[in-house]
């Protein structure tokens, strides 16, 4: 816990969905291995729409990229990606949206750049007009603490795509590995069809 | 923790990645929500690789199917979907690799179907060959608790694709929302561009 050492200790009384900043950057450290500007910053992201939302709802997570952010879910909420109650758009989009699975109404938060205006560090960072070398983790996590919800918008939404739980489809015996795929992917699995990401040693 | 009350007693002797199973279920449970067959022997396969690598080596994960076995990987290693260490091909395949970052080797450990079958119950699970209503959970859970590394195999490997970082591109303001997204995706957003998933509400 490097980061947190230094940082203001004013920053105890905060709270990210009902865990002191201590507990949170424990977890995120653990979890994501590092505490990174983006999870801390997530973590606020979760905790506005989950309070929007409200605890007793069962909300599924769209979250729209896959750099950073979807850890915060991931620890944050019951949503996971091996649950299939978050999923990810590959967009790079700073955002993410809680959603009442059954109602598909929910809530859309995101970086709004016009006021993250107002805290340079993290316009910087998050705008890539600043050096890792320049701008100290410590003091950008620190101003991210103090921010909070400020660099942030939020508005009510109805999710119209992307709702459907994927499930697995109809399993079968691959002619070529003779292991286990679905048999809408074709004769064999993706791996015998020539996509296969690894070459056997010894 | 329904499921493991039932459990046999027996089975608290063995270990995943240096858990005891009861810490194992109660660690899946709160992360994945309910303990989940697929999650279960996913921490076997973990649990092998991972004794095979080493924990002194920085290993990257690829998971073969978006189903369950991620939320193994990131539970059980450092590797998680928002920190880029595990990837995802949605393959659908019970498989998933650890190798080193650096060299690039590591090991595939994979559902052996024709081990399986000396566990029916296994087998017919994940075949689909059985209703759940036909197969208590609980009797499943202690099938694989006894099955084990027995119903899996795992060979050596060399990366070939997938292994590069994803970084995130130049980043800059859409014309359309105002908000940040990689240049490289076009004059606008994903969202601004037509992929949007929600539609505003109040």
């Amino acid at each position: 816990m490097k980061a947190i050492n230094k940082i203001d200790a004013g920053t105890s009384e905060k709270m990210v969905c009902g865990r002191s900043i201590e507990v949170f950057f424990n977890e995120v450290e653990r979890f994501h291995g590092f505490v990174s500007p983006g999870l801390v910053l997530g973590g606020f992201m979760v905790d506005w729409v989950q309070e929007l939302i409200g605890l007793d709802v069962e909300a599924d997570a769209i979250v729209e990229t896959r750099h950073c952010l979807p850890d915060a879910v991931q620890l944050l909420t019951p949503c996971t990606i091996g649950n299939g109650w978050m999923k990810i758009l590959d967009w790079d989009k700073f955002a993410l949206s809680l959603y009442d699975r059954r109602t598909l109404t929910g809530y859309r938060v995101w970086l709004d750049l016009n006021k993250a205006r107002l805290f340079p560090k993290i316009y910087d960072w998050y705008m890539q007009q600043v050096s890792k070398r320049d701008l100290l983790l410590e003091v950008l996590l620190e101003t991210i603490l103090h921010a909070q919800r400020s660099v942030l918008s939020c508005r009510a939404i109805r999710v119209t795509r992307f709702y459907e739980r994927r499930k697995k489809g109809r399993i079968t015996v691959c002619s070529g590995c003779r292991e286990a795929y679905p048999s809408a992917q074709g004769d064999q699995c993706a791996a015998c069809q020539g996509e296969g990401y690894y070459e056997l040693q010894g």
